[in-house]
């Protein structure tokens, strides 16, 4: 089958793999009907991490070809949404809700690389879930959401405790971030702030239900969610990116008590123990357990209450996954989906 | 009348200051009965901030001498116990529960200072608690722990979501780590693992409901939380000492989706943000909202339900303030009370 690799840093290249195959009884071959590209996806390509043939995507859905003697909850045929790390979704971790750090938590990124024909997915019950049929072709883009982006907003929305009669701050207009938003508004949240500077970025926030645009960054965002919160500022903060600048922009922006959801993958954070103490903030995020959400996204998706999949604004063969990352990088494009 | 004061670092003094009186309509004068050196007056005799004639003490209860125009929940010769963190109560902050966060704070330490005969205390309405009379003499202990210790270790437990089912584990073997261990034990926590390597703290913990001991520390005390809880780490973790490596055992020590209550006040602490992030820990605490808990705390003391007092392995007169720090530094006390 024809996968996606990184070869080294930022040269993403497209090459042959080995079809995969049923390993374990509770394994399951996909063909992948859609995949894409996503932010941390580009982390490696800017030399942040290690990079040697790196299998690359973790986002899918797609049909089930075949399954372990052990697969029960799904069969051949079915159409499937999958989180981007495995769970067996039954240890006790699972049932806690934190399927991403299940104790058979594997990441599909690098180990499995789902910017491919077909994927191997291991812990099928636990990680995959079944449309109630096959979907519509346009529903596809927003289900592939639900992979990670719309679940990883989705889990940054319910960790910051959005809510009604709450004010909510986004840092990050990414896929997550934009999704963070309209996971804030289907939550109830009564006032949802946007902080971008990007003018197609800024009518997909007001799309999902952003209520209030913040350009201004750093120090001077920070200000500005103050003057729109009485001085208080926001209930509520997703925080989407991941760097230094923008997780001191969140905890700044929270008030006393407030709830910050960070679901940005860290790169060179450190944060500092004194003001995060007086600060007075809940943090919580880390990689989102999606699989926690699913069955309700699918379901939103499927009564076409939400459309996440607006977050593509740009489709590519799998051959052209090097463009993908390019356009990505180059804030050419805010997510770009991938057909094999 | 005579207060304490730190001179220069590690100088404890006991000098003349003069009396306080009612500056504004919401303030009110009390006789101190009883304060304490709290773990946190360490920091400024360690060198670790600046002094200069710093005015020490903010844990208190005491007896009203006079209230401003506006006072109207306290009056003359009533008993209090207050915050050592001065709040309206009525802001938006404070009806949130985080009245140490309120628009009008001031913390009590350095800028009050009740290691002293009497103190002003503003917003008195919003900071003090009345008791429902004057108390035996054996609950004064007790009450005084309210003031900051009691409050402080009962909202670590609050923000570490101990209840019943729950595994806690308790990083700090100082007053306030034992009383977060009442404070669980009251909550309903099933399991309570006090890491203490000193017996008698390790007596007063069990006394106060802890289940197990553990005196390994740093990552030795890790892989026993660890053991101790099927590998996945305990639910709820207490941290009350606010160092690098008491805030790195928290953390490594909960379980993915567990939650930190953390009350040490931070010192050198800088969180790895990739570890925090993949941690998938809560993480919340800061300086504790006692106020939120004093009508709790005290009905509980004054039904002798709880008696926190035993922290208290020390009592001297005011005079002898410089012997009740040294005697905490070099832990031959827990805790000294005070009496002017």
């Amino acid at each position: 089958m024809r996968g996606v690799i990184m070869h080294s840093p930022g040269e993403v290249r497209v090459v042959d793999r080995d079809d995969p195959t049923i390993i374990e009884p509770t394994d399951a071959i996909i063909r992948i009907t859609a995949t894409c590209v996503c932010g941390s996806d580009l982390w490696p390509s800017r030399g942040a991490d290690t990079v040697d043939n790196l299998l690359l995507g973790h986002e899918y859905v797609g049909i089930v070809e075949q399954i372990g003697a052990d697969v029960t909850t799904i069969k051949p045929g079915d159409f499937v949404v999958g989180s981007f790390v495995t769970s067996d979704n039954t240890c006790e971790i699972c049932t806690a809700g934190y399927q991403s750090r299940c104790i058979h938590a594997q990441f599909v990124h690098g180990s499995i690389g789902t910017q491919a024909e077909y994927a191997r997915i291991p812990h099928a019950d636990g990680t995959l879930v079944a449309t109630p049929g096959q979907p519509d072709p346009d529903l596809i883009p927003s289900l592939l959401t639900a992979s990670d982006v719309l679940g990883t907003g989705w889990f940054a929305a319910v960790a910051a405790e959005v809510g009604p009669g709450k004010t909510v701050a986004v840092v990050g207009d990414g896929a997550v971030g934009l999704l963070g938003i309209l996971a804030a508004h289907q939550l109830g949240a009564s006032r949802i702030i946007a902080m971008s500077r990007h003018k197609d970025r800024q009518a997909l926030a007001v799309e999902f239900g952003a209520t209030d645009i913040v350009e201004e960054r750093g120090e001077a965002g920070v200000a500005r969610i103050k003057e729109l919160t009485g001085g208080l500022g926001a209930h509520s903060v997703i925080e989407a990116v991941g760097t230094q600048e923008s997780m001191m922009q969140a905890i700044r922006s929270t008030r006393p008590g407030g709830h910050i959801g960070y679901v940005g993958v860290s790169h060179g954070v450190d944060l500092p123990g004194g003001e995060l103490f007086f600060s007075a903030v809940h943090l919580h995020g880390g990689p989102a357990p999606v699989r926690r959400f699913l069955p309700e996204l699918i379901d939103l998706i499927w009564k076409r209450e939400i459309n996440p999949g607006r977050v593509f604004d740009m489709t590519l063969p799998l051959e052209d996954a090097a463009e993908a990352y390019r356009a990505m990088d180059e804030r050419r494009a805010i997510k770009v989906l991938l057909e094999p």
